[in-house]
């Protein structure tokens, strides 16, 4: 029950209330080869609200102001200059309570797996418990190797093709910041266009009969055979939503074939 | 009515059963500026079991064939090199019917807008009705002009952070991908590891009392003053849910430490 009180936030979406623990997880690469996926993750994490970013035994020295990281960190360069660097897993990871490592490889021994459908789970629980959370990503070509695997607490794969599945590092890293927003509420999307006012029903019933008369003027509506034309009509401009602007459009068209066909008799 | 018994699949999570119009949606790239992100692309929607990638007035000449595209592509230069290239839009997107611009930015006028949320019963009625759907992403810096937002269906918006929400255009591409697959039902996780048969609640008992023995002779549990020890260890061992072999190694280490508290003696 108190995991439950303590985590209301997430039910509610209220990501602002969400404990520290949670709301910044540390993102942990564990021997990135390329620079340029350091700086792509940096930008990727930040994209998402998260700031935290841990290095382990990276390939290039002094990674994080490589011109290659600062390039593809774009605007997320703060992000990558205040990332933690060390050489073990435990250095870095030293505050967190819950280790998830990112391995489409099952293996004997391993934590247990899930999908991304847990982390809401995930993010009830750590906040309960203030456990921090770290995800633990492996190096470009190998991966993580077992001992690493194995000192951590669950592992979290991202289902991919089944002919295909190797997501860059930096893809991998996008999509789990990406879903642990989603877990702890989302952001809010932009508000939408300004809606115009819409139509009444007596406004379009009045466009429909003006249509009839300007599509019998045309000779396109034969009175002997209609043919269920102004059904269709009506079904097509109900499933429109008009707005009353199209109507006084389409309503002006209507009276300038009428026009045109007087003329013309 | 129609619609549902169509689109039943989308329920079911059968993405072998998709209709081919949004199964193999088109992921149009709008003059994309940088030949990594174009490669990138491709092997972000390779990824989720997505090939049809389409390229309009990309800023490299031959930019399918471009050194740094094939790099990021990966394994996925075929999605790459099947892409189709064009001069405009409407060129390339000739066979869809469900346009959907990628934007953060609303535009007075501009088609509706829609979350991630949406893409579900976009898959529905784009399959009811047996539209092709193409998505739609616009230039590094300048997105997508206001000519060509106006000619598509709708608006998706990925909410990124209000602070720092500039994705790269691979990412975008990524995540759509990855909101797509899930629309379509979504890749199965691959078998956690084999579990261990469990231990019985017989054999957790008989640790427990062997523990408890253990800690007496150790002198750590005083009996005249045992301060919820057992029950403590009580539900540690319910919680850690424990294998029969956890149980076997648990009740070795006990004896071994009755052994020596008995040569001590």
């Amino acid at each position: 029950m108190k995991e439950r009180s303590d985590a209301d936030f997430i039910e509610a979406g209220d990501a602002a209330a969400c404990p520290p623990c949670i709301a910044q997880p540390l993102f942990v690469l564990v021997q990135p080869s390329r620079a340029g996926n350091v700086g792509a993750a940096a930008r990727a994490i930040k994209t998402l609200g998260f700031e935290q970013l841990a290095l382990v035994a990276a390939r290039h020295r002094d990674v994080r102001a490589q011109p290659e990281a600062l390039a593809f960190a774009s605007g997320a360069d703060d992000v990558l200059r205040a990332a933690r660097e060390g050489q073990s897993l435990d250095a870095v990871a030293a505050d967190c309570g819950v280790l998830v490592a990112l391995s489409a490889r099952v293996r004997d021994f391993g934590p247990p797996l899930h999908g991304p459908d847990w982390l809401p789970q995930l993010a009830r629980s750590a906040a309960a418990q203030g456990r921090r959370v770290a995800f633990v990503f492996g190096n470009e070509r190998a991966g993580l190797d077992n001992a690493t695997v194995y000192g951590c607490d669950a592992l979290l794969s991202l289902p991919t093709s089944p002919q295909y599945g190797s997501l860059n590092l930096s893809q991998a890293v996008q999509i789990v910041a990406w879903e642990w927003r989603r877990a702890l509420g989302g952001f809010t999307l932009p508000q939408g266009p300004q809606a115009e006012p819409a139509a009444t029903r007596a406004e379009v019933r009045e466009l429909l009969e003006q249509a009839r008369r300007a599509l019998l003027a045309l000779g396109f509506l034969d009175p002997a055979a209609p043919r269920r034309l102004i059904p269709r009509l009506e079904r097509l401009a109900a499933r429109s939503a008009l707005s009353r602007q199209e109507v006084q459009i389409l309503r002006g068209i209507c009276r300038a074939v009428l026009l045109r066909c007087e003329q013309g008799d």
